[in-house]
């Protein structure tokens, strides 16, 4: 598949980076559709702010114009933008004058099964918690070993997804995708200034509700709210919504404000 | 510099690796005097207790032959060794299939004023604090954004080092150190199963302490207490151990435990 380094083809990258030394860096997973990038600027969005709270010194246009050239030639699939701070000397010091160092990955689009979307998912209760660190939460940053342990908790295809909950307990996100609930019509969803990834489909669909005169709730979410809430849905850039079905024995119906959601996204970006 | 990929001569390696893509992975910084890796053991064991607890299957055997054979050629410096799971496909989970990948990178003695030893450092206070994550707590993994973040929060060169703090403003350790108090004849430790990194250095002075007959506490410590205590000090493996001499208007003197320990590194390890 299709790799490149700083806008050429490379399927390597010095040692020397701090992205590998210290996972000091930032990525974005991106659907590429008919060669275009989907969310471009919400993806550049967030990235933008990653960059400014970790002080790296991201050429935006540059990078603008790598990821439309990159998903001309990639066509379908995924692209995968990792930034990071570059090359660094030993220790921890974020020095001026490492180059942030650019990123590209192309793969084939996921084979998710078609009844994730139309009949929902099982979530599995990750038992793996989420740190919680103001000073990285929100971020798509490239410390990323507690999504990989709790990914490893389960193996069984079954479950489509895992739940991963803070450390006191609270509901935050699947191990690669928001979550919403829906309670009385409303849209309530964690707030993510602890831990937790400000997903960019999260953020579509908080601007589609606020057109669309949807209330939507930003806070606490606890785990019993969790089980008697009325619907229950996760969403990412790739997949854009899956219905919970299940979880732990609970069981949900893909609800009327889930579906209208999901039309609104096959409609809007013709998932 | 040297540096070896996997046992061989390298200085790039795969962009899909995961110590890349996620911090997957943990790293040594060792000391190489006179061609040989110091506290050679202590390094290893405490990889080989991450790698337990991040389901890394490391070839031990293999490692520790490609260690000496690269202090041999670095002869004296600093040896970094990173291991990580391997490269990864798209997404978190820690599949079986992925084969572990070993890099070494060698650089000079590092250049410390001799007065940190002699005379101590002053500590910068870091307001960042360290996350509580107890499944990663210990370890030296490659998720160290919160040691990026803290480094970049002083430039002036008379803080030696700086203070982390957790959430709950206990005190932990240094930016790239353990910290021991001493009270009353006794050594006081932060007992360190919900954050930060069990340094080598420390787990050797530790067992010194034990021979000695020296009392040792590990368990919280409160930031009032850090400024009450008779001595302090900070301790790692290439340096060894540098009294703090202040922090914050707080002055220490560089006290009898203290340089008794640093007498004992002397002579033990020609520090």
């Amino acid at each position: 598949m299709l790799r490149w380094v700083d806008g050429r083809p490379s399927e390597t990258l010095s040692s020397l980076d701090r992205g590998l030394a210290y996972g000091d860096g930032l990525f974005e997973t991106i659907a590429v559709r008919s060669a275009r990038p989907r969310l471009l600027e919400h993806h550049l969005a967030r990235l933008a702010d990653g960059c400014r709270r970790l002080s790296i010194p991201l050429d935006q246009a540059l990078l603008r114009a790598e990821l439309l050239a990159f998903a001309t030639q990639l066509g379908e699939g995924v692209a995968k933008l990792v930034v990071t701070r570059g090359d660094g000397a030993r220790g921890y010091a974020p020095l001026g004058a490492a180059t942030p160092r650019r990123l590209l990955f192309g793969s084939p689009w996921p084979s998710y099964a078609p009844a994730n979307v139309s009949q929902g998912v099982e979530l599995f209760p990750c038992r793996t918690r989420l740190a919680e660190q103001p000073l990285l939460a929100g971020m798509k940053h490239l410390n990323r070993l507690e999504q990989v342990i709790a990914r490893g908790e389960w193996q069984e295809p079954r479950y489509a997804e895992g739940l991963m909950r803070d450390m006191s307990g609270r509901v935050v996100e699947g191990v690669f995708s928001n979550l919403f609930l829906v309670r009385e019509g409303r849209l309530i969803t964690a707030e993510l200034s602890r831990c937790g990834v400000a997903g960019v489909m999260r953020a579509w669909l908080l601007e589609q509700a606020a057109e669309q005169q949807i209330l939507v709730e930003i806070r606490d979410v606890d785990y019993d709210e969790l089980l008697a809430t009325d619907e229950v849905f996760l969403c990412n850039s790739l997949y854009g919504i899956w219905p919970v079905r299940r979880l732990e024995g609970h069981v949900w119906p893909a609800g009327a404000l889930t579906r209208k959601l999901q039309g609104i996204l096959r409609t809007l970006l013709d998932f």
